[in-house]
């Protein structure tokens, strides 16, 4: 796959190469690290920073690229780069959908065929509250309240949070106005799934 | 003072400088990083770590220097170093001492001329703890002791620690080996002031 992508270096080193003595240091991003998924994932984002910083002192990039799928991890990244005055780039890469919208995830594997089906509600749900924003809804309870039935009316989903929030904070906001991020995260089953759009 | 060093370049950028938008990330270091004056001083490495992280990220030096006698500081900075992999050599500097033998330290000028006399205990109980060694003593108790003893024989002197350890780890050892690291920590009045040798 990446020489078809024509990729020169790959660099994946194995936990052994990242952690010969084990590590008791880590990169904490309190505040925008505590919401969203980092509220459903206690030390989630924990992890995330410190490996994200070990893998930025060894490579030593200029640009570095994270999926906006993981649009609070992406965020998160954004606060410990300007925090920690790291000399990189962080560049957002657009959600990459199947053809019927569900949003490309490693996780998509765990799906059963029917949780896949019930799977594209996410993606249905943003899709119709980024409608209504575009007919003129801005209040961000009038559309959490419609996302929310929509998704509820799936059975075997469990929605984790629906919400409108500040893309660089993760706080909520009361009104979805451009560059606001619309995201969404449920179970189907026992895959959890995320899904995002940003306010046009 | 510093021309007369021949210092070509100063970088001592103003607090507003470093923290444009105030900062919610940390660098936090476990263990190490909770012994010693870390026991003490909750939370107090975890400043260091964050700055000189941020250091490091703004400077991109080769070598960084650090006195030995903030011991547990030059610790706690050598294990963030390796479990992040900072691309950086810190160099300990040895220990700097005034005629009387105190340690110099910006917080020496605290001292009353009746506490200044006081804090030379803290060095005289190191000399005669390398010298116990220096004949044969190796046992952590028995220096440990003889050691409390001297720093209480001093009126206004209260102990916080007097600890053989681990020079990297900051872990108690039972007995004083080549490498390990002879510390004390003391208030004089009320200003903290901190020693330390390793032994030969």
């Amino acid at each position: 796959m990446l020489e078809a992508e024509r990729v020169d270096v790959l660099f994946a080193p194995e936990a052994a190469e990242m952690y010969p003595n084990g590590s008791v240091t880590t990169v904490v991003v309190s505040e925008v690290g505590d919401r969203l998924d980092g509220a459903s994932r206690p030390g989630h984002f924990t992890g995330v920073a410190t490996i994200v910083a070990k893998l930025f002192h060894v490579v030593g990039p200029a640009r570095a690229y994270f999926g906006q799928k993981d649009a609070a991890q992406l965020a998160v990244l954004r606060q410990m780069v300007r925090d920690l005055n790291f000399d990189v780039e962080l560049v957002g890469c657009a959600i990459v959908r199947d053809k019927d919208g569900l949003a490309l995830s490693s996780r998509n594997k765990y799906l059963s065929a029917i949780e896949r089906e019930q799977a594209l509600v996410l993606h249905r749900t943003l899709l119709r509250l980024e409608q209504m924003i575009a007919e003129g809804e801005r209040q961000s309870l009038t559309l959490a309240r419609k996302g929310m039935e929509t998704l509820n009316a799936v059975a075997g989903m469990r929605v984790d949070y629906l919400a409108i929030v500040d893309a660089d904070t993760l706080l909520p906001t009361t009104s979805a106005e451009t560059g606001m991020l619309v995201a969404v995260a449920a179970y189907v089953g026992s895959t959890r799934l995320i899904d995002n759009f940003m306010v046009a």
